[in-house]
């Protein structure tokens, strides 16, 4: 039930078409189906702008192609994370407007890309070569959601005359997103020079202690720079959304 | 170094009152004027709107006290987080102009409060009664950066009706701070509700398998929502600078 | 917004008293509404028959007080958990009805104890004198929420005799709440040798790898027997509280 | 030795029969038909109603085959759980009455299935379709021990909506087991709403922090909501059981 | 009920002073009584020459004093361990026979010492004069069990010479107790010299990433010599008592 | 350098056949030359009825056939622990008087198998039928090192009478190896029931939280039961080796 | 920007070529230039005699050929670690003055190789057969970066008569790298025997706790001896670089 | 027995005056005698200008003086480490030469200093105040040791200007130690400006998920600069040995 079946319904009620009685039996369910504006308010605000999104990981590629159809034909834009080769080919065969980033691990889908809403730019900074896919992901992520988004790699701590020759790109950032494996020192380092929001996005990149990246998110939460929020590991898709909401004021 | 002294070098170079080889050995040091030069960027931007910071853990008051002073000569607003109570009430003895908050354990010093430069509001919200501290101090954190900020207590997920009871005021936020301990679930409702950004901070409130924190801090990097993102435990702080840095745009 | 109050708008909007506009700015917020339903729904089926329940750890006399005054005006049965002596004393000091039990840290705050409604008889079993603390605070909660309740103590593996001893009393019981420390083993046992649903409580006694009960928990989780499930380490009241629910029917 | 040759032997004593000494002698083993008896105490008490289970796990089609043989031809319905597909299939293959559910990855043989003794309904709920697999197994098995059981699917708590359109499902059963990957919010949310006797069951669902189900675990054992109990991770099975149990009464 | 009774029992029965049915009646707790049959026969087993053992953690001098008088008066000989120095005071008041040691925290009552029926000797052997407090601790029990035990202090692997120095009373052990901390080497150097069994106790000497003794444990129970096995961190008394066993042949 | 040759060095000394430097020279390396002996000691005491032990793991074929022709070639008992079945045949085919266990991924080389030298018999006991191959490693390595030796499957504690059927030949053991996964409840009641040295072997058994056989360890560490002892995780062979130690006297 | 060229930007100020406006235009970038300046610095320092490394983990063959192309047009001695043999080979194949090592999985491109530039020798000592891939990695790293070294295989301290034996070696090392998995005992043992810098490089060899080498990491963390500092897991490359470090002077 | 007194004794056997008998008695032992030897050895390498070192924590003040009493007889420098407040001033009463350092815990007796013998100069660098404890530890350490060394404190990577103000004093270093707590981002930093073996220590500053220093450690063993080695959490006094060990050269 809707503002325009509510607005109706009140008006039957007033003209004496709908009785009190079955106006209260309606009502009755209506805390559910406030909750179901509170869905469609829910959507439309994440419509606003945002894509649907699909969480690929365990799920098939009849089951990812089922959702996709409902939510394509809503003319949504459609952004699938976490699907494997195998299964961003078949999709991409069977959606033929829809791209798929194998780096990314992501498809997209959008016949009309949304337009850039953001309040300015976002940074998509990695520490590592190997660091790629995860940035990828946050950089793919944040552009399909409406942004304008730099992505700058191989920055890590280890030379950092190389992170220093893109002051000037992350100086100009709304949020930064700064992406790092092994010791994870790089949002420390990057929220030390930038006085902006940085979402750090630990990567499984490492071997031995790096524990598939918990090192690296340990140390991120620990910052000795307070300008810095983590999310979970190789989740660059997180680090993306979580930027764009930021950049959208 | 600054741009008026290099520029002052520069013309005593053109005039011939400084010789190529003593401008060239007065240069040989400017990297490190120029990471002079950065180290006062970075304070200024800083600056612009946010307080010196002094973690209070494992200094004594004495230390304190020195970096309390060298800073408030400056005009500069002082914040000192995790003080315990009898060196909060022995400092703010010493310093009259400030005040001690017991349970946020901030030490507030600012002669002139700092404007409001934020783009909107910023909400603190936290799941139980003992989460309060935690929540105080990124109340106050966020408040003494210059931000209009509201502390939402006691709204759980055990009791969804408290939590929705604050939905307007949640809707009107720029950004969300979600405090809880234990199960750690508020983050992932509220994001679910808001499409905000939602800085979550985990509280060490709980028990056995709450290992202090540590299940909370999981469970909100794990969040189904998207638009969360994660500091340190028990870091209230935190998250109230980076809510701040975000309501700065 | 209750019943009455909905039926008496539409009757108002049906006699033009309250026009469709205003009636649909006052329904605008009836999610919440009904949400407070909700509320009201919940608390009612929980005060049918069980106590409100505060958890006292963390929080200070006065806190408890204050809540523990607004629930009594209502005539609820209240329950204080993890309450330490000083506080315990204090607060029964101040509510001479109450009675606090200092092995369990509980405060039971009765003035008409509930009815037994259970379907039968809870058991609660521990395997050494150390894990009684524990025990009883299953025993308190399960007894306060009006049940016919059992305690047995010392019946750990180590001498599977002084378990079996007992074997008419477990046999007879439509729940069984079954508390270990270190190696926990006591309701895989428990449960192996009756078929009835085994609430497991591990406890934090136990010294080095027994990990403040984390050993304990872990075997309880992966018992070799199906009808177990576990509540957090040292949680008595929750193994005291599930058990209530299975066997209230 | 049962109570039939019991008391022949106690009247060979009375009758001169048997001397003394040979009864000493036959009653010195009487704790171990004892033992016996328990075991088909045991046993029956588990016939009552419950089929035989076979943990799949780690044994062969040989060996699960042998164990089937054996108890198929005491008519009981059996069990095997954590059954790979290749294996279910050549096990289904063999024994024809039997069905295999690659989801659930169960293969049941049943031909007089258990009759429906339960109290009331088991609901099975579960946050996201990628936890499909485990809750299916909870209902399976909650159905083959001859249980009324109703199963939801994806209602998890970054949209409370969805759950709350199934409150009145929920809100008639005995006993709710709740399924849930990544954060595992939902038991807290459902034990919120409904009191009932919750069944949390963890799912390995999520990545990085996860921990393969970790993290859901820790969550539900430290939920803020009391009527929770949880078993070990992917344990649909030990779910299904323990609900049984609770609704079996 | 026990062979004595039993006998007359069935006497009884024979002689018709008994009726079968109240044999029968009497024999129907039989099962337990037969436990309680093991249970004496576990004690008898025991009492062979062993101790009876109270676990001091978190029991009351009370709780401690009441068990010691039930056990004293039946003339056995009893150990209290992990007792706090206040505790064993108090307690060695009350049992002027008892001697408490308070390096090892144990508590020693045995009026008639009981005899050695060792195989050979044991010998306890620690890394540090940090570690003599449990290598103490596994000395008196090992002694108090009837054992001719040497105890050899600081011979940890720093200074090989030192262990060496020990060859002779090493090699003529019939077992060998191992206590380290740190890094826990010593039973890996001590069962590669000597083939003996090797029960290493691991202590928690040490700081930081010792993990209060869990880094000793795990370096023991990956000893790259075969002949080691492993109790508790701290559980001197275990390694005294698995000693004992060992050497009772 | 021995007695004999020490002693003619030094005549030769006195009859100044010998120079002092040549003596001195030739004791200077008599720290070498003595663990020289205690290396030659070392290996006739572990002679005297072991076999020689080669850690398949991580070696290939080659090194493996390399190490066991220089074993061979000196009449020892040879023991191939944990190797896979490919390498297992490949070994089998050049060794043919060897034979592979592929339950045990054990290879043995025994021309003359070891004389039973023991005190009495080992006892090896597992929980379940997914145990049976951990448990077979220790049987077998405590065979081949010269022992009688009893494997009992399939007696874990969900089901007591099992184990208690067997409880004749676990009274008559002289050491009891006990081998569980998931909870690792076996050794505590087989220790709380016999009064033998138990060696406990945690197997890999279990999914979700047994967390690869941690927590069956974890709880064998815990024992209530004071005399167990505990091996690596599905270390078989330590388990069967340590009891032969004990079982040699 | 370098010396000459700031030299005579200087002079052309001097001269009036340049602006002050222009040349203050152009320093405003020396911060950069000077961090260029060191990166040149940087790698200068670095190729005084130590080879580019390539971390080959997680790159694609192509990225790796492109990264060594550039290296090699500049003379440059190039060392790729963590290269799967297929990699290897694919590599080896493309650049045919490298030599590729599977077991140390590295591949080394020296046209020129460095000089040996160390104050002595460097000795890699590593415990069992199974460690001598990760010896060899540092073995190779060491000799690549211009040093003398040794490798001795299979000292591990079960057998302390083998290390004991190679005591010359290790006394005249400048520092000694000591490489072992499970207990990770040998750099204690080492540190303890010879007063030199010992470089603990852990190993995954091992099953059950050793946890893929955090057993033996921890071990070494913990050493009694206090000459030992520690590098990640499997990390030979990483102990022949402070190894080579160490040794340059 | 050192080689003089063998010669002696080789002498006196030469001339007659001491009987082959004899002197095989006194060699019996020569064996134990060498590892006395190599004890000797070691001394003296460690007397090259080592201190004696005496690890405090959890020994009496008694113990401690006793062993002091030893050590300073011989004219020995002596470190006592890890002493708390209490114990260095009851110990530096006792031992009026000696000193004791609050901050570091470190008591140092040196009637006549080492000489400095080092290569060069030793940098130890601190990333905040609050680890200045750890550092100094360092510091003094290897002072003591014989070495010239730096100390430079607050200089963490969230403001890399502080750092770089002291490349110089670092770029003299032979070796630098790079103490850090919280995220230990630190010696990641140093490693990569400065081609110098880094020791790490990393410090349990910090707070929730910094785990008392274990998140600092992992990072420093992830570091992805190769030039870094660790020690234990705090262990200042290692970081400051090891690095006095690759001083001395």
């Amino acid at each position: 039930m809707n503002h325009q079946t509510l607005k109706k319904m009140l008006e039957k009620v007033k003209d004496g078409q709908t009785s009190v009685q079955d106006a209260l039996a309606a009502l009755k369910d209506l805390y559910f189906e406030d909750m179901g504006f509170a869905h469609v308010d829910h959507h439309r605000s994440i419509r606003k702008g945002f894509p649907e999104v699909i969480y690929g990981g365990g799920k098939t590629v009849e089951q990812i192609a089922c959702i996709m159809e409902r939510m394509a034909s809503q003319g949504d834009v459609v952004l699938v994370t976490r699907l494997d080769p195998d299964k961003g080919l078949a999709l991409s065969g069977r959606f033929p407007q829809s791209s798929y980033d194998e780096q990314a691990r992501m498809l997209v889908l959008e016949e009309t890309p949304l337009p850039d809403k953001g309040r300015g730019k976002i940074v998509v900074a990695c520490a590592g070569t190997s660091d790629i896919p995860v940035a990828k992901e946050a950089y793919l992520t944040a552009k399909t959601m409406g942004n304008s988004v730099d992505l700058i790699c191989d920055v890590g701590v280890a030379g950092l005359h190389r992170l220093l020759a893109y002051r000037q790109a992350l100086e100009s950032a709304t949020v930064i997103v700064a992406v790092a494996g092994m010791e994870g020192a790089l949002p420390s380092v990057v929220a030390g020079l930038f006085a902006k929001p940085v979402i750090a996005v630990p990567t499984s990149i490492g071997y031995g202690t790096s524990f598939n990246g918990l090192t690296a998110l340990l140390a991120m939460l620990n910052s000795c720079a307070s300008n810095v929020a983590v999310v979970n590991i190789d989740n660059g898709f997180g680090g993306g959304y979580v930027a764009s909401m930021i950049n959208r004021g």
